[in-house]
């Protein structure tokens, strides 16, 4: 059951940045997030997912996307921003695997900061995907709102958050190569391997332990990163309707647990 | 010399993401980022910055904006979002005083998911901006591509960053109550009080110390966010040309140093 | 060989303008345009076409695309913007029947400015998508720089291309039931019916005898809009090439004519 | 009181979409009416007004706009687009007087296809914005979604608010310089000198005897296109309430006919 990752990589950024001069910071951000939300939108109406991680590196889940459609995301993007963008794709049970990859495939090609590597595109697709499953996990915080965002200036909830995430990332990378991400307010989106209820379950004990922010998180499935998200999403709702920490879903979830 | 910080907080905004049932992630993430890309071209276009943070809520520092410039943002917000955002705003010396107050604004009038509370517009202005002078410091990692970009799978570049983050937010908040925010790829821009080259460079010390990766920075001054930080800009260049790690800059480099 | 086509309909929009009053006229351009904008892109995607026509009214070729698609769009636009849409589709050898049929699907649930109205996805898709082929013509004015821009006040160049707009949609309109739509510059695409080289010279030589303006035209077929539309496109380039004003192309262009 | 008008003209955009070989339809449409989005919300927060036209030209009334603001534009759509834009100023009591203007100083340093030719910034700026009044029709259809929209097939109702448009935008400019701008739905605004209420009713009249669309109109007055334009929407809402077909309204409206 594997997952399918794509690293996109903004072409020599860095340098783009301040030449002729340093460009003004407001402009940055709003180019660099309008390129986020328009590849979220390409991948997400294919049922991918795309993470900004940092803008000038994004991360993507893309089972179900071929080699075609990784080119006409390149095409469009040429055409309509200052910048291109180079794609490597790797394939592995394993997150942390597959984008060793896919970053290997773009590092092969050149340097980040190597003005003449432009819209690299490679790496391997999966053959079948209807056949592969992928895990995501949705975690956010237990009472954000009544504990951080209406008490603590917003300086300070945002540490708190952000104490959770980076607690919580380096376990799930170091423990099981799932690669986990900020997506905003309190939530965090991992894509899996296959874990158990108690691994998730240790996960959230290991970041109450480290640094006193409490968790819980939904589990999903599906052939798609939107199925399985999607799923995750609904398991995440059960947990906050339950009370419960740990809660699975599925998109066939016929059974009456959602 | 106060800065002027405003706390942007969407209304009702969890609820709404799960509201009649879960909305689909990616269009979630589209929608965030362009409102905060929106954001970014009103405010900065008034020479004003603003961070992404936690999307939900977001942190600008408007120096120079007034009033009738916040209840112009709220409109146009209103105009063409589904969401609408409220609005404090506090002035001090400190960052992070600044912020409090903003935040006790927002918060006296509700909870951040109180669906009554919406287009809150509460605060202090800045009576004579530009008499005021704030200071912006812009940080990034010491040959980021070479060590991590090009070498390292692209989320493990991602965690050698976050940590470099994390461990410079707590101090600059703990020791001056600045705030720091991750701009992408291996930029963080803290908006600061006062504060000397030796605290800069004990900073620095710090991240080295604590988590291993090295920084340098670019300091600067003006009467607008933008002067300030585009000052910062030039400063941090002149850190690379020179092999420097704390560089200070003011708008009226006339003296050569620029 | 039918065309499929969606009217998209922005509900209750003219009331919301002016609700509770008017609304700043460039929010509602910029609300507009980025919908437009945002529609294109996702049904460009899938090989679709749509022109912005009166903003509030959408025409769209949506040969390849069926019910789940169109669900898809209507869900995206209401997580990210402010308004709704209805949806009427048609299909017809004839697009101006098409039409006719999209159209009175959304007429039969009630007026465009009935409050209680939103979201209809009503209509007919072609069942088999990939065994229909459809025809785009691509029409430019002869040398418009040389001719308009360069001389004339921009307004004056203005008034030339709408004249030869004007001519050329309503003779197309009644000669053929074609759609003809100014798509910027001076450019202007048609959805039609199965046309003979002689019919598109026909409506060219209008067009001269009638306000003076000189239009050629490139043809294409395919079965999607964005293959029909593209060959066109490279048949207007030979008729740039060769100095013709009719040019025809496939997707299958191995003969060398391209 | 002069209208101070600019023409920004997309540098050499005919060639580059055709480089190296056609770009895709709906990525040309996408990146022109964001552009267009991008520029009436830069101008829209300065109080100015934008109309798409060409798109790849487009005229703005920018009374109160100075260079640096011009300037700042540039550099913006610079930052965050794959094309630039040069930039005409112009001002005349007639609009058509100061587009001509406007237009000189972009056609003298080259042509719209010259690829050395980019970024142009020409042209005379208002000394005292303040001092002076421009004047901003806002037309519409009576009653078109009752006659058109909810009856006739969307393109039929289209080719009659383009024939009301198109007869409207000839008288207006012959008889008066002023320039007429469709802008979606049933509505043209027209930035237009002092004229009468006779004046106006003409107006009305020839288009009703030239093409049987029956408009009505409110009229602003203001020291910027925003007051003028806001002015003139309550006096077309005037129209509405009171059944009138020629309403004038200004800005310091407390005489209670609002």
């Amino acid at each position: 059951m594997p997952t399918q990752l794509t690293l996109i990589q903004i072409d020599n950024y860095g340098p783009w940045t301040v030449t002729p001069e340093p460009r003004r910071e407001m402009d940055l951000q709003t180019m660099q997030s309008r390129l986020y939300a328009d590849i979220a939108q390409f991948l997400g109406h294919r049922d991918g997912y795309v993470f900004f991680s940092r803008f000038d590196n994004m991360i993507a889940v893309t089972n179900g996307l071929d080699e075609a459609s990784h080119r006409a995301l390149q095409e469009t993007i040429r055409n309509r921003y200052p910048v291109t963008i180079s794609l490597g794709v790797g394939t592995a049970d394993t997150p942390a695997v597959a984008l060793d990859e896919a970053t290997e495939q773009i590092q092969a090609a050149g340097s980040a900061q190597d003005e003449s590597r432009t819209e690299v595109l490679a790496g391997s697709f999966l053959d079948t995907p209807a056949d592969s499953t992928l895990n995501i996990a949705h975690f956010d915080v237990n009472d954000a709102t009544g504990k951080y965002t209406d008490q603590l200036n917003e300086f300070d909830s945002f540490i708190q958050i952000e104490r959770g995430y980076a607690s919580l990332m380096e376990h799930m990378r170091e423990a099981h190569g799932a690669l986990s991400f900020f997506v905003g307010g309190d939530n965090v989106i991992a894509t899996c391997p296959e874990l158990s209820p108690g691994e998730y379950q240790a996960a959230i004990d290991h970041v109450g332990d480290d640094v006193g922010v409490e968790l819980k998180v939904g589990v999903g499935r599906g052939v798609t990163p939107h199925e399985a998200g999607y799923a995750a999403k609904h398991a995440l709702e059960d947990c906050r309707f339950d009370g419960t920490t740990v809660e699975f879903d599925t998109p066939h979830a016929a059974t009456g647990d959602d």
